[in-house]
């Protein structure tokens, strides 16, 4: 991974140093094992342990040797075995193939990472959970396709994120389950010449055991869910991103990414402050999905195995870590220092004229002009249409701009001329007044609508068919149900 | 590909019927080249070739036949033999392996369907010149990172988009340059029992020529590019989706999907009208993807061939021309009835309280203020300065809601005071009257902007200064090249 | 998915028959949850119960209203409403978004085929056991980059197969899991009109219970490790069905696909009998992994929902389980016909020489020679140069042809003069008759070979050295920890 | 990339020097142009060009700029200026904004990876001519579904390696087609403030000319089919690499990797030669494919652009590079060092026992019994039925074994009675005697069979009608066309 986006703790799980340390110590794993079932005495194993703890491969002399014997693991052995005496040097690699060594270090390897990544889930779920609760009461106008929807809180909107990223957190611990297991039973996994027991009491000193049916090694359909799943945080950061985002746009941005007091936003455009933080989670999301789509693919492999996966692995699975624990440490950060323009949030709701509610008021209606006769079809029009009404009145004309003078012109005459929209009309009082009016968006007749206008007046002559269309429109009303979610979740 | 999304062109394109007649055209181009290099005689060639054209194969017949027999062109050879009298059998598959016979009619296939995409593709475009053409002056504030940058036109963003889509049709044209090869050349791929010539000939009558090199199949590197071309397209297509998306958001939507006046948004809110076809898109877009990664992968193959590549090639090549031609004419439609609401692109300018201009204001700026012993770098955070100034000045401060009752009163009192802004203060005023002040969001001394601002009251106090300021944020100097645009691509 | 690979139950599934009956089954199951809790009486619900299952969709109907109404849900509704008397109308779809009538009844379709899934893998595994405990004691040659390796059984490998399948189970069971959520909670996810018990109480009726964080829609991270598991299954599928095509290679074919007694293998060619069954898994996994890499981008949404994924999902949920029943149909169906060779595969251990036990007679050699200063490295070596010296003797030198007929030629001499071996030397003998010599492909000094000749003479005038290194070569020593794998699994 | 795998040059293209380096050309270029279009003094640009060239940014200064700033092309500028005199600065980025500085950058390094990859393609054609033309005449069975099919060279399978990787070749360069485009149009790409002219200038001395319709980046369509023609070379080199691994597998293997005099194959087993380069190019194509598959996705932005692809760009590209060189310089060396067998492919022809030649011997016979009224279905099964016989002819029958010792025995009993066939009994003899007999894997009837063997008797009795039977067994008669492939190509 490019310096940019290295995570170092993940470069130093996936370093030579590191890695060379673990076959050590699988190396010296299996020594024990040999030695409590009687091959050789443990003082013997003990002395070799101390050695190799003692010296670490050296780097430099191990990848000279690999260039000649094109082997990396046989080039290891005999850099080790430089250190150790003639007499205990059978001791090392006894009964072993390059993968018996290798694949416990591996399986390590994925396990280290993983739990970095779990502890940034963490606190990523901190921040959410902590953001959740602090604007329980935040009034926010769902979004659905984009359009205002029904009325939610913003901490409601945070709980729905962190359910996300818990999914996928459950996915990654599934997934991990499977790196308790490892082999070492040889060059086709029938343990040649190692017995069955020692790799069990060898596996066990590494915390692991044994996998039932590997070959020369692990089938990698035991490691394709983590990086399935290890994908699946990164697009869930992703879409997290992306409401950010695209509730970040002016006029009336909702949610800012935090920028700092010395910060350019543009080389050009000194105005600009721009979500860069998120958008780029969109090209995380895009490495982490290939990543696993590659790794999915080691699945393939020839017989007992062949080295396809080898590459591949040295590669994406370092390079997942980066993205996913990048990602989440970038978001957390944005989540941290999110500015949330609750006033935007206001203007929201007010510029949507009571839209917010069209769910239950529309049932309300249906209930209040039952008597008259009209059907539940005739209130889900009418509240259509009066929305509709609502936005269609104060759009000027324009008339067509031939050259950029006129369009100026044009704008400077709209600049002046404009009002926007202080007290809107609401859809409540529209509604409420009876004025229901023809739409060019709209198959309702002239006649259709006067019947309508007709029985919502009747209807209304009612205080009480007042109070509750009026209720329909009130937040604590529609939000009534919503702290269920917050005590589930223990978030009040 | 399931009825909703089906295109019926393609389906006969790819049908049974479609497959067998141009199975039925190689085997009689074989014949006629045969007899043309004087195998038999033409007459004999020609009696078979009208019994084949009389009888299209009798689909059910070799269906049944194909299941004893496990090969689907044998079971199609004994269908035809059954017409053909004894004497003429020999004509037919001569020196054939099955792949002879199956493989022009593939490529013929895919070229057929090729066709349409550039068909549809020249609708698309031809929508979109106009829209270009029509909107040459509509006043447009582009967006970078979701954030409003300069001004342009809407015009020119259709161009941009045209452009993109032009340049997806190069690529499929070039992608469609390989379709003109095809191969007789038998079981491997070097003539063993019919001449290279005969091939040539028959291949010729097919409107095709021989790939130099083939194996028992044509590579699939041929066809690989027409893939990756057509994926191209429908994420051009899912990008400008994204595009009307984005800005289909109220309070001031600019473009707003047709909307059908019997349509219904949703069935539990009445006032939604969602952009539903647009986001279909980027649905469109994951499954052209998928497709394309998937036809990638039939390069790969044994040795002079194997069968992997049949089942994906029958389900992804027919699939994936579905899912491009759907997605073409769907946004050809949506682009042709897109309602545009010139009035909010206004009201998006007028908002962005002369941000449009920052790019070249702070040019103007750099030039002004030079005299005086300010850097660009001046200009730069001057200009930055005004614009967060402008955007701090009217956001009131909201206390903390603790349940939703409070948060609902809070709303009740933030709607009755709110003013929102009807001439809002400029950037170009702001700066133009030397009223800088601190602002919490940029690192800026008080003493610094002191600096500035009797800086600046010295720069304008020149009339001079005051007119170039004023013009650096007039749409007609701002654009000033965006016609050269128009004219490269003769949209005058 | 076209006819050739459909498969009918998915097809039941996922048919708009069966999606507007499990429709029905949540309306009905809210009705009834609001009956419980008091809304209306229980024999009102009942009622309409009757009525809905009496009379299902009209399919025609529904979708001609569709094609107006531009919303499948709403016309559903229409559709609906028709056979309900006027006064119970109120009943149907009360409180609900189009979402929660329908994400119940998508968890249930993927529930369903995933039944299918995991009972075809009973299948297959059923067939793998057998196929194990059969071959317990089949003699087979381990391969290891294609090479062959140590000495294993043919059930050995059923069971290394075996085991990558039952992964793919315990990943599949373990995203099904998932399958037990869904939600009812309106169209932003905060139950806007109905209570939260309604919700928990009808999703208990379908067997359901409430995810705490959806939003309009269920999270899609919930489904994605569904889709992952099931592109892993057929990832195996194929990685088996590689080891047979790989092992089905003539001259000495171990396996060969069932080919039927009326099965053609090539129109040109009669004597072929092509492992296209096998060859064919292999495309269906690209065509699962494609599926799957699509369904996994439907997390990335728009706030409370987008229809992004709605598309994508209807045509990619039933391709991907139609293209994994099948395989696992296909494979099953290859692995119970399966054709074992096994003179094949003595034939290949007796032309291995040997050295299917260079690991274990390496490790003999080297305790050997220890007392006679001679290192673990010259216990490879020797075994290294000693096999490379068998398969250098009968190599015949071929002089250049330069064209056909010499070629021709050559090969002609060849036949006539070819002696294959019969019994041919072997490694044990080679390295006990302590005759080593130089190889073209080693670097070992004439000077090294004769002292290691001379050590191995010395060595071997021991009887007990003798017996050792013999023991080291035979089967039931080598396997003589193999019968763990069988216990382990009880297949004895 | 990893060390293991990186390829300096293409670590030199993407390094932060040569990316500086190629900004100070671009700043320099549109200074120039600016001098030449009269903004001002030639001598002034002439001197900050100098500067700048004789000033290579500081990297250490400028990514600690960048730290605070949050912008590295601001950052840059910042650095840049540290070294020009204050009369002289606004000389530098004169109305650019960021990304006019650094798409031309972009495309420039894009475009020098490319040569690199055209240079490695070079030198595997010319590897691979050479080897076909070398092979001309060195015969081969072809296999088609892994199973010996007729007859070729190695030579000609050369050349199909050759021509899928010319047509690979073809879709790099004209992928690369679209390099020569760039732009620096300012912030939206209407040329805010620089002329297009400038524009035009300034791209020319870069040898690159303006895209007309670019936002404020070029649209990522231009680069797509670049990413997608590299994934499809290495899916080609390993298409290649899968032929020679397939071939290189005992008892006869065709191929072998170059395998060197020290190098070990396994830590285990001594005797091993791994085909570990053509097993990783595998894995190669694995990554190509998924680094293709992200960059197909930066098509994808909002607007006149978001900042989505920067971070996979960084990535990516230079990776898919790596790999591709990396691949194609590995798989040059394996052919380079390829050890063929033509013994085993001799052995391999004599061993099929004739059955290479039965696509034409089937057509003699079809002919030759044409006159007895036996059909061309006749002719096939003739062919079919004698091929099944002769390899039903040697196959022992094996007893069960139900212990390890059983099996034990049973081998040693095999090798004992093993008689390898030495002059096996062949197709061509086999048809000629009349000797056909039944199979239990085909049906037909002995009378069928009699009948069969009393026309193959009478045919048979004719001189003539041998000599063609016997022709048609022939290389040089069944090879006769392949020349034409050598002379299309210059191959002779």
């Amino acid at each position: 991974m490019i310096e940019r986006y290295e995570q170092s703790e993940v470069s130093a799980i996936f370093s030579d140093e590191n890695k060379t340390r673990l076959w050590d110590e699988t190396e010296i794993a299996v020594m024990e094992a040999y030695a409590e079932s009687g091959e050789w005495p443990a003082s013997d194993a003990k002395k070799v342990r101390q050695i190799l703890l003692n010296h670490p491969t050296d780097l430099k002399w191990w990848k000279k040797r690999e260039e000649s014997l094109k082997h990396d693991l046989n080039a290891y052995l005999e850099e080790r075995l430089r250190h150790i005496p003639v007499e205990l040097q059978h001791l090392l690699h006894k009964d072993l193939t390059s993968y018996d060594t290798e694949e416990s270090a591996f399986v390590r390897m994925l396990a280290a990472a993983t739990k970095l990544v779990l502890a940034a889930l963490d606190e990523i779920e901190k921040a959410l959970g902590n953001q959740a609760k602090q604007h329980r009461f935040t009034l926010l106008v769902g979004r659905t396709h984009g359009q205002p929807a029904e009325l939610q809180t913003h901490g409601k909107r945070c709980i729905t994120w962190l359910q996300q990223l818990r999914t996928d957190r459950r996915a990654v611990e599934l997934a991990g389950g499977s790196l308790r297991y490892s082999k070492i039973s040889g060059a086709v996994g029938n343990w040649g010449q190692l017995h069955p027991e020692v790799e069990r009491l060898a596996l066990e000193r590494l915390g692991l055991e044994p996998f039932c049916g590997a070959t020369q090694v692990m089938p990698r359909e035991l490691y394709k869910p983590l990086a399935d799943a290890l994908a699946s945080v990164v697009l869930t950061l992703d879409k997290i991103g992306l409401d950010i985002r695209l509730n970040a746009r002016p006029p009336y941005p909702l949610y800012q990414e935090p920028f700092g007091k010395r910060q350019k936003g543009s080389s050009a455009m000194p105005h600009k402050k721009n979500t860069i933080r998120t958008e780029q989670l969109e090209g995380m999301a895009r490495m982490a999905s290939s990543y696993a789509a590659g790794i999915a693919q080691n699945i393939r492999t020839w017989e007992e195995r062949a080295i396809e996966q080898s590459c591949i692995e040295r590669v994406f699975w370092p390079d997942l870590f980066h993205v996913t624990l990048y990602s989440l440490r970038s978001l957390t950060n944005v989540l941290k220092g999110l500015v949330i323009h609750r006033h935007n949030m206001n203007i929201e709701i007010v510029m949507g004229r009571g839209c917010h509610a069209t769910a239950g008021a529309k049932e309300v209606l249906k209930a209040l002009i039952a008597p008259y006769g009209l059907k539940a079809e005739d209130a889900y029009r009418i509240v259509q249409l009066a929305a509709f009404n609502l936005f269609e009145e104060d759009v000027p004309k324009l008339a067509w701009a031939d050259s950029y003078e006129e369009a100026e012109q044009q704008l400077a005459e709209f600049a002046a001329a404009w009002q926007p929209v202080g007290q809107p009309a609401t859809l409540e009082q529209h509604v409420l007044s009876a004025s229901l009016r023809p739409s060019p968006q709209l198959d309702a007749s002239p006649w259709k609508i006067k019947q309508w206008n007709r029985t919502l007046k009747r209807v209304f002559a009612e205080e009480q068919a007042c109070i509750e269309w009026r209720e329909s429109f009130r937040p604590r009303n529609i939000l009534r149900h919503e702290a269920r979610l917050f005590e589930e979740l223990r978030l009040t």
